[in-house]
Parts: C-alpha cells; sequence; structure tokens
C-alpha cells in the first residue's frame, strides 16, 4: 500500500511579555512565495515531535526560545495552502523576548491585539487568528472577548 | 524544496449512548499488521479536511456516524508506529448506535471507562486513552478524575 497524507507544519503564535507585560504576538513578512504576513512556523521533520518541530521553527525563524502554552488547532482545509495540501498544528507559546528575523522571516514585528485587524494575511492566518482572539479553537461564533480586554 | 513530512492519522475516542446513558468507548481488534488492539482510525487523504477523515474512517472502520466533540491532542512521537513516523490527530466524539467492523478492523467492542485498564493496546494507545481519562490531553501529571467518576 502506498501511502500519501498532506504535508504537516507546526505554526506559533507567540505572545511576548516584557517584564511580566503583555506586548503582542509575533508576525513575519514571509521571504518565500506566497509572499506576505504570516505566523511563524514551518515544515516538520521526520524524526521529530510537533513540540519539537514547533520549538525549531520558532528559534529558526525568529529567533527565540518559546514556552508553548496548548494546542490551538488543526487547520487542515485542502485550499489553505496554495502549493500543495498542508496541515498546520497551531499552538499558542510565549516568549520573554523580542524576535530576530531569520530564516524563511524578511523581517518580524510584534503587533497588540487591537491592530491585528489591520494585517493581511497569507493562507488562512487571518482565520487562524480570528480563533485565538475568540479564545475557542476552530469555534468563531462563541464570542468569549474577556481575553482580548483584559490584555489589551 | 523536496518537502518530505510524516504521515498523519485521524483517530477516534468513540463515546457511545443508547437512550442518553454512556455505555463506553468502542475499541477494535486489528485485521492488519500490528495486529491488537486499538482506536479506529486511519490514514488522511490528500483533499480532505482531517474532521471529514476522521468522519470516513469511523464510517468505513465501524459504521458509525459520529459527532465530533473535540480534539483531544496530536500524537506524534518517532517511535508510537512501528511502520513508520505517523501523527495521529485523536478526537473525542459520540455515537448513539452501535459499532459494526469494517475495513481494517476485524471486531469491535463498547467498553466502559472502569474496564479499559484491562486492556493491551498497540501503538501508544494506552497512553492516549491514559489521556482521555485524565481529561487533560497530552499531560497525564493533571489528576483531573471527576469526568471518569461521574461516568461508570
Amino acid at each position: 500500500m502506498a501511502i500519501e497524507t498532506p504535508f504537516i507544519t507546526a505554526d506559533g503564535i507567540v505572545e511576548i511579555y516584557s517584564e511580566g507585560k503583555f506586548q503582542g504576538i509575533v508576525l513575519i513578512d514571509r521571504l518565500n512565495p506566497p509572499h506576505g504576513t504570516a505566523l511563524p512556523g514551518g515544515f516538520m521533520d521526520i524524526g521529530e515531535t510537533i513540540e519539537a518541530c514547533l520549538k525549531r521553527e520558532m528559534s529558526e525563524e525568529i529567533g527565540l526560545d518559546v514556552e508553548i502554552i496548548k494546542l490551538l488547532g488543526l487547520y487542515s482545509d485542502p485550499d489553505r495552502d496554495p502549493r500543495f495540501h498542508t496541515v498546520s498544528a497551531v499552538y499558542v507559546c510565549r516568549a520573554e523576548k523580542f524576535p530576530t528575523a531569520g530564516d524563511d522571516a524578511k523581517s518580524t514585528k510584534v503587533v497588540p491585539l487591537n491592530a491585528l485587524e489591520g494585517e493581511s494575511f497569507v493562507f488562512d492566518h487571518g482565520k487562524i487568528i480570528a480563533d485565538y482572539l475568540m479564545g475557542i479553537p476552530n469555534n468563531p461564533s462563541h464570542p468569549q472577548k474577556e481575553e482580548k480586554e483584559m490584555r489589551s
């Protein structure tokens, strides 16, 4: 039996804290196509766990040693990546330093939650961030906004 | 760039209810190697979402139209499958009928939660079920046992 399944990536919503105060989440400007604003992340290697992949990608792409908080969800729509079918495992994580661009990131920035609506994202990263802001993975109909208000 | 990532499966912890009363979860006896007791599930096809994969596999393998309750977690240890590196997305779901074996299931059974410890599982399905019983995905150190006691 020849098995073929979609590719897997790990992508991070990285919350940046400075002296205990929440500053915003990390976005990158992609070096490789598709170009545009995205969450940091990348393809999982055979032989590593998905959590190790996430930590490796965050180190390579935004220069941060992140602490994983939780799995936000799995994003698997066949059309979410224009190149091929890719399943993204999205983790919320945190770091205490500011990011520096590397690997597939041309540049990085830390964006406060109330400024995210002005961004234009590649892939389905806008939907992922909307789910993150709602506080409920894959369920945009649940208006749990306290988290946003507390933080901004 | 030649991309190669692990295979992806969707596996189900299917809670069976009869006349509103919880009966247990579905286990299968595997037809194909590795042989033994397992959760139902199977490989994701390119072009389907992970949720569609789960529902298709539950239909093919245990004859049930399941309702997805939540994503329990991602299991991605490189050694969890003796054949090759496979990432399992495990969903808790429910159905109102009893299962019937098909596809990779030689037989099926519905096992009450307090009888699960007597089972001998293939892959890391014993760990997955322990996580499910704890109520906290991927965190066996959190002793949230109320769910188990309420149900048994």
